[in-house]
């Protein structure tokens, strides 16, 4: 079945990719911007924000939904805070500027806040922890999102799914990277069962009423639930006043949805919360302790033999050095898209 | 039935328990900062972590595994970095004071970050979070514990049920304070069902062997599970990164079992990290925008229309406003004891 899912070499899915974004308007710096945050995903095997958004990236900038040629604009607010005005530019232009300057202030004084107002999707979050980890920060980040889920209690959408990412730097890039979302499942699972003609686990999703639900078309007209109850919904709350409310950005009800409406900002907000450990415990105790955690983590006997205990994040980098070596598999039909597309 | 939880008014509450801190040696600013933050709990009915633990922590005083008379010292990083080394004071003590550093950093750079090593259990987080968004800032703090859960997939303890708490100041004293430990239920729980003789729900802890169970004595000597799986179980460890490695404190199975080790230094860590949201986006814009948010989720129409929904925190502060007038109700047991304590 080598030719459902045909392999392709990373240097040529971002030349493919770039094409399609450049075709589609964007200035150089969205289509690059882009590339990098949707290639690597795919890369750590982030299928549902990877390749796969190519296409809804570029048909959102053909209906004028995002603003192909804006750039953001950085303001700075103090030594460690800033906030950019996302300005509806491409929300990986938005979300990797915002990165930058978190990075540039951070090396300065150990620590900042950049937050985002005015952006749209930004992909997901593992592809900027990964350069943060890089240059030496822990990272705490996440973005708001059009409403899916009720709060904790409620019958009626108000929360988004409103992913938080917590990562910190290992040596030799075995960094901890914890990407996570506030819904039991990820709406794309949901898209992708129904694209398969599958029904969805129960506990999921539930319905517009409220009723639970394995039915996956049911299930996107309806809602996601949070996970842990409670606490998912207070989490997505706590990620939209982090990202939404101290960003000046939208929030709640009032992000605009991507699939709903091609035409209007989405206005999403999202928020990087850098730390320089070496500032902190210095460099060389912060590497030592660093690989402590990791070996004490890994050593934990395996509930089931065949599955180790991983750290966060670590199958996600396994997967991004052999994509480097070995390339990506993708979907054919998808694969034709792109190619249509560019 | 009034004799078995008679009520005591709060001024009352908090002079008996600075007596009982007094009489096991404490000094008097660990004292007064020990009964600001649990009677704070109790009176936000956070019962787990509040009177309840007086006797615990005199205990603990007299056992030597805290130093009653050690002061916490504060190491500036940088304008908005600092470290407190906690001296094995009081662990209220410690948090406290580096709460106060972490408001002053933040006065003047509007953001802070300051980790604490070699602290002790101290308390509930949500009087911590009171206390910053009393000052006008954001928080986000937390704190690793010794180990009670096993990292997903594993068959072995290595990680505390390290609480997380992610707060923002609202007008007229609404604040958000989302405060949650990591596993499905807190210790304590299981603690007062084992004490009333009944069995534990299923899905909140699982015995030595790694299999579920609902004896409460049995999951004493096995360990919780964390909440929403995976997910529970890699927060845990980011809230240990932040607390106990960019601290320099102790983590994961490091840090010393207060249960089963009373004379040996806990060596906990916790942080505190805070945000002005005046800086960011101006005082009344973010006062506006946070009453809009509260409002989107209070509006929500309720699955249960008895059960309207609530934002994290808000029973809590009406349980403390009702504190205030009504004072708190205690067993008449624990009353009894404190009262021989002091």
């Amino acid at each position: 079945m080598a030719s459902e899912n045909p392999t392709i070499e990373v240097e040529e899915l971002k030349r493919l990719c770039s094409a399609v974004f450049e075709r589609a308007g964007a200035s150089a710096q969205g289509a690059a911007a882009c590339v990098q945050i949707l290639v690597e995903a795919e890369m750590m095997g982030i299928s549902t924000h990877g390749a796969v958004r190519v296409p809804d990236y570029a048909r959102r900038l053909r209906s004028g939904g995002i603003d192909a040629k804006a750039l953001p604009v950085l303001e700075r607010r103090a030594p460690s805070l800033a906030l950019v005005d996302g300005k509806n530019a491409l929300g990986p232009l938005v979300g990797t500027r915002a990165l930058e300057a978190a990075i540039e202030l951070a090396r300065h004084t150990g620590i900042a806040y950049v937050g985002c107002r005015r952006s749209n999707h930004f992909g997901a979050i593992a592809p900027y922890a990964y350069e943060a980890c890089k240059a030496g920060f822990a990272m705490l980040a996440g973005t708001n999102a059009s409403t899916t889920m009720p709060p904790w209690g409620g019958a009626a959408l108000r929360l988004g799914n409103n992913p938080l990412c917590i990562a910190a730097p290992g040596e030799l890039g075995a960094h901890f990277i914890l990407d996570m979302a506030m819904s039991v499942a990820a709406r794309g699972k949901i898209r992708a069962a129904l694209k398969a003609g599958k029904p969805i686990p129960e506990g999921w999703a539930a319905d517009k009423g409220g009723r639970p639900t394995t039915d996956p078309a049911a299930a996107l007209e309806g809602f996601l639930l949070p996970f842990g109850a409670h606490k998912g919904s207070g989490l997505s709350m706590a990620v939209d006043l982090l990202s939404g409310v101290l960003s000046g950005a939208r929030f709640l009800t009032d992000v605009v949805s991507w699939v709903d409406n091609a035409t209007e900002p989405q206005s999403v907000g999202h928020f990087f919360l850098l730390l320089d450990p070496a500032r902190l415990v210095g460099r060389e105790a912060y590497a030592a302790e660093m690989a402590r955690f990791r070996k004490l983590i890994k050593d934990t006997p395996a509930a089931d033999p065949a599955q180790p205990v991983m750290l966060p994040g670590e199958r996600e980098l396994a997967r991004r050095v052999r994509a480097l070596k070995e390339g990506v598999s993708l979907p054919a039909a998808l694969l034709a898209e792109l190619r249509a597309l560019a």
